[in-house]
């Protein structure tokens, strides 16, 4: 028998221009849970934490990332996962990819090690292909599992990038208290876009990049912009422009939507900043009479590991 | 009176994914050109090479570069251009853009470096306006002047950001004898395009400048892909995807359209295989029963710069 217990962090996915191919990892905020390796063949999962999750265990997004890594595994043990901390899903923090890339990280490290990294994303996807209906994305899992700001190249096969974050970027995230499904936040989209559009978004991700790598936060500040997605979105977050200027106005780099929203998050040079900026969030939101969940924390080179 | 000469070297725009907004430095092959200034309010332009230039200076594309930074240096001066070497017109290595930007960058010696060289790249896309009828473009002009590979972020204002590349990486350019207007060339582009396609682009495009920064020639490779241009402008390279399964064959990183063709370029981790992969091109065409020219070289950090 073996137990191991690991924290997964939360993460923002997009990071404004890079739609659907980059994550970035959190500080601090995640889910923790513990796997326990054993004889037998069964599954079990425990739920000690506050947030309600599926009492059906097939509905569970860290069941089919299980099963995919027992079985690329190919010996049968007894499986149990106990959480003990979430992230309230529908926070567009990565909820869900936190609990995966934490099962899978544990039971990799309960099993032993037979598993890269870069492998582990791939089994964790399958949790996230749960909660898609079918797509499966990485934009989550792979900056929870690897930490740092993580670009998915390609996906078939899976081409999967880390790239170091600059250690002084802050990152304030609010939740407010609205429900937009993904499925809601996917329909929008238009399925054709101008080219023109395009090759600004793409000129954005280039500098975007090139800020991370070259550590240049001012011009990770100009290329954090998305022309394509944020205009048929922000639609479902309360003044969205007006909480732009504000945060802007207050020092912020970036402003853009976490995820598929309704969160938001804003990239800082400092803490101070970032702090600040968390403040000017949970003001705006609670002055329309909206409740927001406020996260303020580094962005972390750090992804999941084990905790005592 | 003041004279200098200039070397400014030929480039590859737009590098696979990223159409309008990447471009890189060659080394050895550009243009020459001498810029002697002196007291007066004059222009004249003299060519010295084999290259057929227009007689009517207001076509030169060097006379509206100049004008624009002779009309931001806000003094007269009599400015007269030699044409010493130049590449021929057409060629899909950036054969204007090397005179433009070799004409602002020794007009700016000559002048005592009133300018910034990210000034000069604004002066230099005015060359580049009068051949493309209006839209300026600075994937060429940009790699032309300062080296490297060249991001443009943005143009609205011009956002310019320079990528020192790994000093390994070479590049082999076939210019067949094949007759394609940049105006066939873009009208042959689609005005919209799936979103899908789009993602996939930014991806490459978010990986090709991660390899770059990190000096991962793999990650390059892979990430040198355009599938949202090329399949619409391959039809003017004869048997285009059999060459790349050829040059791809003899050790090739990458293959894809130089600018808008019909040049084609493809990157080598050395400059071995970056003559083979050259000798391959020209086999190909003459096959074909076109010529080419063919030009191998370094990928180089450095622009344009003044020689004896």
């Amino acid at each position: 028998m073996k137990s191991v217990r690991v924290f997964a962090p939360a993460t923002v996915a997009n990071m404004g221009c890079g739609f659907d191919v980059m994550g970035m990892t959190l500080d601090g905020v995640g889910d923790v849970l513990c796997v326990t390796v054993d004889e037998g063949d069964d599954l079990q999962i425990e739920n000690l934490t506050d947030i309600e999750l599926p009492s059906d265990i097939d509905k569970n997004v860290v069941t089919p990332a299980i099963r995919a890594m027992m079985e690329a595994f190919g010996e049968s043990r007894s499986v149990k996962v106990v959480f003990e901390k979430k992230i309230a899903p529908g926070s567009g923090i990565g909820s869900s990819a936190a609990s995966s890339a934490a099962a899978v990280y544990a039971l990799n490290e309960a099993l032993g090690r037979p598993f890269s990294d870069e492998r582990l994303v791939e089994f964790a996807m399958e949790g996230e292909k749960l909660i898609s209906g079918g797509t499966p994305h990485a934009d989550n899992v792979g900056p929870s599992i690897l930490g740092g700001v993580v670009l998915l190249r390609g996906y078939h096969p899976l081409d999967i990038v880390r790239l170091p974050v600059p250690d002084n970027f802050c990152c304030s995230v609010a939740h407010p208290a609205i429900m937009v499904s993904t499925r809601m936040a996917r329909e929008v989209l238009p399925t054709e876009i101008p080219l023109r559009m395009a090759v600004e978004q793409w000129g954005n991700v280039a500098g975007l990049v090139a800020g991370l790598a070259l550590g240049d936060v001012h011009l990770v500040g100009r290329a954090m912009r998305d022309v394509v997605v944020e205009p048929h979105r922000k639609q479902f977050i309360p003044q969205f422009d007006e909480l732009r200027r504000k945060v802007t106005e207050v020092g912020a780099l970036a402003f853009n939507i976490s995820g598929a929203g309704p969160s938001v998050f804003s990239l800082s040079a400092d803490m101070e900043t970032a702090e600040k900026v968390g403040e000017v969030m949970r003001q705006h939101f609670a002055e329309l009479g909206v409740e927001s969940d406020i996260y303020v924390s580094k962005v972390s080179n750090q992804g999941a590991r084990v905790v005592e």
